[in-house]
Formats: structure tokens, sequence, C-alpha cells
């Protein structure tokens, strides 16, 4: 399970002021705090309005400063993106491209040209995909796109199907466990991704429902999640579910973990 | 989701001692707190050796005398079944027949004689099930058996499709998940139930594994558990897998669960 950390994102109130005010302090420390709870990537949203570009120079001298772990580039801004492909130390991802007309049109020649891994969104002018073909119609068209034009392996491609809060849609959750299922079994080498904390927005006890959805995901074959690396529970959440998946053989990395205290609440 | 209290059987240590010693005290006791718990059936199991007609009948006694709830008659010997169906106030669950010819026979009259709900487990004289298949094509026989010859609904068959160490076997648990997932799939109205302790044998931090399971199974259509109901964890694991696999319309369950302080950890 490859663990994206989530926090150094400028769209959020703490770290946007930290940018604003040239706070690098604050973001040092969120970035050693993730390395501690056990990311695999940092992801690097330079949002800020204006001034991304900028911002994300700064803000990638500082975590590259702070770790030796490889970086999610996070924008809509292909300029932004396009600095942040020209500063990363290692092989990136780029965090994201979807079937967006405009998205499409601006992220491809920079996928073409980098050597990177990218986030796949699965959606389109038509508006967020409902229902599971719908999801796995956009998965085929962003695959083609991004294994054609872009030239990625399929183990570049990290596909996100989109997670909405189950208190709006009732059967988005199973949908897209579904649509998980399927696009890994039909595309060998493919990853899947998906953000945590979506599912839960309206109702209480997030955390618990955030992680009940992770195990379910993880045993239909998902194999990334970008989440705050340090959340309560998240360890043993992804050690038991992939241990139940026939994803831990000798049930090693569970064992690991309970031994190093990860799996007790 | 209908859980069943697990905790007065007599092959158990604590219980047995009790059944030998008359110690009435400790069987009421027992079941309530399983009844406080919120078990929604009382498992009674009196396989002590020798005497488990006498046993059923005194254990019933009081399990009846201290609750309302309805009982899952739980034995392999059909004269302590034929015992329990004479005594019991509500429709009770048997548990349990099998494809095993010794089972078949000696259970199908019983079944075909009583207003009863009964557990079907999915093994055969070809011994436990192996693969999805395999576990289908016990299901199917078994169900036809049930549904013809023993004159039962859909609606009154709970299918065991039988849980196994993730430790001795590492597919099972998701093959199980699998077969759970097309039975519920193929005939609609059925149950499927499932004990919860056996997949974490031999491992540590089993109550984690076990939740974990029943989540999965869950969102597979598992709509019934044999368990102790007052196991930390899992009317919020119950509650936020249903909510996540659309079966608890406007999160009622869920939201109510939070009021009463179940869901927190």
């Amino acid at each position: 399970m490859l663990i994206v950390g989530e926090k150094i994102n400028a769209t959020r109130k703490r770290i946007g002021q930290a940018c604003q005010e040239g706070n690098a302090e604050l973001i040092v420390q969120t970035v050693k705090e993730q390395v501690q709870g056990g990311a695999d990537y940092i992801d690097v949203n330079a949002g800020l309005v204006g001034k991304e570009v900028q911002t994300m120079e700064w803000v990638l001298g500082l975590v590259q400063q702070s770790t030796e772990l490889p970086i999610m580039l996070d924008s809509s801004d292909p300029e932004a993106m396009k600095k942040g492909l020209e500063l990363v130390k290692k092989k990136p991802i780029v965090n994201s491209i979807s079937m967006e007309k405009d998205r499409l049109e601006s992220f491809t020649p920079l996928l073409a040209e980098h050597e990177c891994g990218v986030v796949g969104l699965c959606v389109s002018d038509a508006g967020m995909p409902s229902g599971v073909d719908d999801r796995l119609a956009t998965a085929d068209a962003l695959i083609e796109h991004l294994t054609g034009t872009c030239g990625k392996k399929l183990e570049e491609i990290y596909l996100d199907l989109g997670v909405f809060p189950v208190s709006a849609q009732p059967q988005a959750p199973m949908d897209m466990a579904a649509a998980v299922e399927k696009v890994m079994a039909k595309y060998p080498g493919l990853h899947t991704i998906a953000g945590l904390s979506n599912v839960s927005f309206g109702l209480p006890e997030r955390r618990l429902l955030n992680l009940t959805f992770l195990a379910l995901l993880i045993s239909r074959g998902l194999d990334a999640a970008i989440c705050d690396p340090n959340t309560v529970g998240l360890k043993a959440t992804i050690a038991a579910a992939e241990l139940l998946s026939n994803r831990d053989e000798f049930a090693m990395n569970y064992i690991t973990a309970h031994r190093e205290g990860k799996l007790s609440s």
C-alpha cells in the first residue's frame, strides 16, 4: 500500500498561512511528521491564488530539504506543474490529469515530456461519474490516453475513481468499490488511489467511516491512498485488510506491524 | 444485521462447568449480558458429552426464563435438537444442517416437521470447500434441499459459507467474500451468516482481524453474525459497513448509534 501524505496543501488554512507568511518551520515540521508517520510520497499543493508558481518553488525547496521521499505534485495549473517538474529531484507523480478538455490539453504535453507517474481522475466534461459503468467508461478513455498519447506504462498510472460523500450519494461507495475491482482485474499493473476523507463528509465519527471504507477498497484491490499518515488506526486497518485480501504473504507485514505496536488501538 | 449471541455454549470451559455444576446464576447472567449487548438471538449449545439432551432442557429453561429473545438451537445431535425444538417458545433457528450424509439424514425430518429457520453449513462429505466455485456448488445443493425436501423459504435459510484461518489459508477470506456476494445476488431473500473468530486463529490482535473481516463481508451482503455482542467496536463496524454498503437509509442507524455513544472507540 502506497501512502501519500496529504498535509502540505496550501489550500488548507494552516499551510496556506505558512506559505503567505514564509513560515518555513511549519512546512518542515509538517513534512517530518508525515515521514515519521510512514508516508511513501509527500503531496505538494501550492495552490495560493495568484502566486502558485512561486509558492510551488518555495515549498518544494523546503520539502526536498526535509526528506528524501519522492513528491506528488498536486496542481491544476500547468505553469505550477511545469515548475514542479523542473525542480523535483526524484521521479514524481503528477496529480492530476482528467478527461476534462482543458485539463487534458494542458497536461498532456507535460506528461509526454517528463518521466513521471500520474494520477488519472475519472471525471470528464460530462461531469462526475455516476454508477459503475460510467466510471469504467471514463477509466478506459483515460487509460487509453495515458498509455497512448502520453506514453505512460500502466505501472505509472494511479487511477482515482472518485470518492463522494455517502450522505449525499448512498450508492457511491459501493459503485466505487465495484469499479476499483473491475479496473484492477482488467488492467494488471495499474494502480488505484483514493482520498479518504470525502466519503464521510457531513457525518459524525468520520475516521471510523474513512477507515472502514479504506478496508473495503483494499479488499477490491486499491493500492494507494492520499491521507494523513498519522491517522490513528490507519496502519492497523491497512495491515488487517491486506492480510485478509491475500496481499501479505505469511502475514509478514501484519506480524511486523504488531511487533512495532502499530495494531493496538 | 442479525446478531446471534454465541456465549451460551457448553463446549466452552466456563459455561460447560456451569452446566456440570448446575450453576444457573452464571447462565442467567451470561444471557442477560448478551441481551444488554444487543443480541437478536441467543445461541444455545448444550454439548456436554453424554448428557446433551438433559443439558439442553436445563439450559434452555434458564435462557427462556431470562429473555424473550428467540433461540438458535446449536447441536449436531438430532436427539438434543429434537428436545430443543419441543421446548422453544418462539420460532427458533436450527444450527446446523450440512451436505454431510449423516447430518443431512438425521436433520432433514426435524426441519421438515418444525417451523424454524436453519443454518446451512456449506460442507459435504468431500470435506471443507476450497475456492469460490466449490463453495457455490455446495451452497446450491444445500439450498435446493432446504427449499425442496425441507420446505423452507429462502428467508428462513442462513447460509454459512465457512470461515477459515487466514494464517492457514491466505485465499480463504476473499473466496468466502466472493461466495457471499454471489449467493446473495443469486438467491434474493436468502441470509448469509458467519462466525467471526475463526479467521484470526493463530494471529495477534484477533479483534482487529475479526471486525475488519466482518466489514468486508457486510459489504458483500452478509446479514447475520454469530459472535459476542459485547465485542468492543462491533456496533461501530456494523454501522459503518452497512452505511457504506447502502444498507442504512438516510444514515438513520449510523446516526442513532452515534447518539447512543456506540461509534466512539
